[in-house]
């Protein structure tokens, strides 16, 4: 297996203030094509430091990948620093002067003569194409050692990683490539240590095909990698440990890939022609925010009401004052109200309401910070599911809203909700 | 100035996946004191691969600090070979095998053997206490060198670099450090090169602070850095380039520091003694979800209605179904009567209201993707500010919300709105 080492330029990048992202992007890329990244460094706009890394990684690994350091000004050094440190010398090539002269004066403007030194460079090199902006990039092979020069600026470097690396990557190192297919199976309910209590021996028996748990913001995604010489091979194990995984999780997987659960609820609503409507009080607009999110969710959401005070719970959605004096503001009667009250004020084929106690403050030892009521009306009945959560503010909103839709989610696919 | 070089260990941060808050952690922390950080390096867990980050960092800056690997399991290297390095031995601490010893009864655990390397440190090292969990760091140094090992683990590193680190540097290196005074003062109207412009003099001639535009989510951040010896000369010289810089933006200043537009709303609506009610169209809901993520939101924020439907419009706040015939869902006409409609339904003192086409689909030549209107009703009058933005249906519902809320704070703090 080939090995590939980064480097970033950008004195920017040792503040504190910017992640690198170019890396990340590059280490995943990479990696879905079979070659393997086992060092990256970072290191300001300096000609001995750029140097010294360039020696680190062509001593670490085959393949140098650097990004950054292209642009026309003094301390942009990287093409300067790379060639020579491959023992190879720049060169004007009057193609490059020409396309370069033909960009500035297609954005109107008379080229500086600085930026001649983006024309140049060694013999030996080819020139990567920047369909994004002035700076061409360099893949200069040399002596069983290959430097990949990429432009720093995130889209620009996107794009010619994409056109213009993996072609040649693909073309060169074709023999040293693994195919990776790669699964994301999304889980909303158990915890993630019920959920590796679930799959049992699954969690070891993969099938020979790498799993991992990740948990976020109450999702639990179970992340598998197939890699082989052979991708419909691969593509076949990682059914077959897909369909070992849903006999185990069933009902708990809303999604798999790329699909989210506001995603996964839009397409069930639309299937089933059903129209929503929605209630909030501690979340205050984050469920009609998260549905609104998709495009076209006008086809499925009627709206709703945020009703954070008990005024706008009355007023809005008519739920009685006696209730909110009875049983309190977060109660299961409340959530039941709002449910059935947004429903009929809406005309909508559901209802669906959250109340809750979001924190930090107003909680009490019967109704701690955390305490939520999700309720669902529909034509038929009216169901209140009971939550405790513990954690700050933001979380508790956010574990709620993806609550109530996992709730209206079940609800879609004719599975039993358990209050 | 000390120069400082990170290195992070850990396979996984080479995959792609996970991004590396450490050393963004540190670079921060360190600038802060004065010390800058002039390279980093990320390596998988490999002896080879450590040994040689180690002897690259040495050889470019005074002090390497590392996170990672200091784990009991065989591939936990770091302090084996960082003492290598460093011409050291490991031997055997009896008060700290007693201290881990003492860690795992309380956890009701018995230690496991391999455990006891976490006991082993060079005598010339000095053992860092890690108050989260049961491997210790190292501060080791020797020969003007000095390389300080941290555990991978965010939570225990940075807890680790507070309180057993920093007083250490400050001991040994007080000489070299600098005090750094930061302020943030954020924007919200103007684009990044009319707040350039509106500055004028003032980007260059910066009373010797350093100034750096951050543009994030429609607001601009000026980000002013003094660092001197002297503490309150910098924070002096930090405060007349603030005035001077008020003078130039005056009105579009929203905040400072920490503070967010949210925030800042809430305190003048507290402050005033007023009550907010929104009404949302194409944010569904974003506008209430921002407010209500301010703990304590229910002292001036009644609720609200997400109408993203006629329908809604029509039935929560009234709006005239001649009007939505007429001029349509998205114009000035219906951006009024949802304000005016849901400061009545509400008796709230202000009415917020939102209506826009965010995109994808649904623009026409009259009325574009991005057309949005703002409508705030008072007691006094109702103003309705149209706006034009540009990009994807996610970036134009934050701007678009930002907006409101910058709306509603000129008209709390008195400015004239220009509609």
């Amino acid at each position: 297996m080939q090995k590939v080492f980064l480097i970033s330029t950008g004195t920017e990048l040792l503040l504190g203030n910017t992640q690198d992202s170019n890396s990340v992007f590059l280490s995943r890329e990479l990696g879905d094509m079979g070659l393997r990244v086992t060092g990256k460094a970072t290191v300001g706009d300096s000609k001995t430091q750029i140097q010294k890394a360039f020696l680190y990684g062509l001593d670490l690994a085959d393949i140098v990948i650097s990004s950054g350091g292209l642009g026309p000004t003094f301390d942009d050094l990287t093409k300067t620093v790379a060639s020579e440190v491959m023992g190879c010398k720049l060169e004007l090539r009057s193609e490059e002067e020409a396309r370069l002269r033909e960009y500035f004066s297609r954005n109107q403007r008379k080229m500086p003569e600085i930026n001649i030194k983006q024309a140049m460079f060694p013999p030996e090199a080819e020139v990567l194409k920047n369909s994004r902006g002035s700076a061409p990039g360099m893949y200069l092979a040399k002596n069983n050692k290959l430097i990949i020069l990429l432009p720093g600026p995130p889209h620009e470097m996107q794009v010619m990683f994409k056109n213009e690396v993996k072609p040649r990557l693909e073309r060169d190192y074709a023999v040293y490539m693994q195919r990776v297919v790669r699964r994301t199976i999304k889980v909303l309910g158990p915890g993630e240590s019920r959920v590796e209590e679930l799959l049992g021996e699954l969690m070891t028996d993969t099938h020979g095909c790498s799993m991992a748990l990740l948990a976020t913001d109450g999702e639990i995604h179970i992340k598998l990698t197939a890699e082989g010489k052979d991708e419909i091979a691969s593509q076949k194990i990682l059914d077959e440990l897909t369909e070992a995984i849903k006999g185990k999780l069933a009902r708990h997987i809303f999604a798999y890939d790329d699909e989210t659960l506001p995603q996964r609820v839009a397409g069930l609503l639309k299937e089933q022609g059903k129209q929503l409507a929605v209630a909030e009080s501690c979340t205050g607009g984050m469920l009609g925010s998260f549905i609104t999110d998709i495009p076209g969710s006008s086809e499925y959401f009627w709206g709703g009401a945020i009703t954070y005070s008990n005024a706008a719970k009355i007023k809005i959605l008519g739920v009685s004052p006696a209730t909110l004096e009875e049983h309190g503001a977060v109660s299961r009667q409340t959530a039941a109200e709002m449910a059935q009250g947004i429903r009929q004020v809406s005309g909508a084929d559901l209802g669906l309401s959250i109340t809750g106690i979001a924190g930090p403050d107003g909680g009490s030892e019967a109704k701690p910070v955390g305490l939520v009521y999700i309720g669902l009306a529909s034509a038929d009945d009216c169901q209140v599911k009971e939550l405790r959560y513990v954690g700050p503010r933001d979380a508790i909103r956010k574990l709620t809203t993806r609550s109530a839709l996992d709730i209206l989610r079940r609800h879609l696919e004719g599975i039993a909700i358990r209050l």
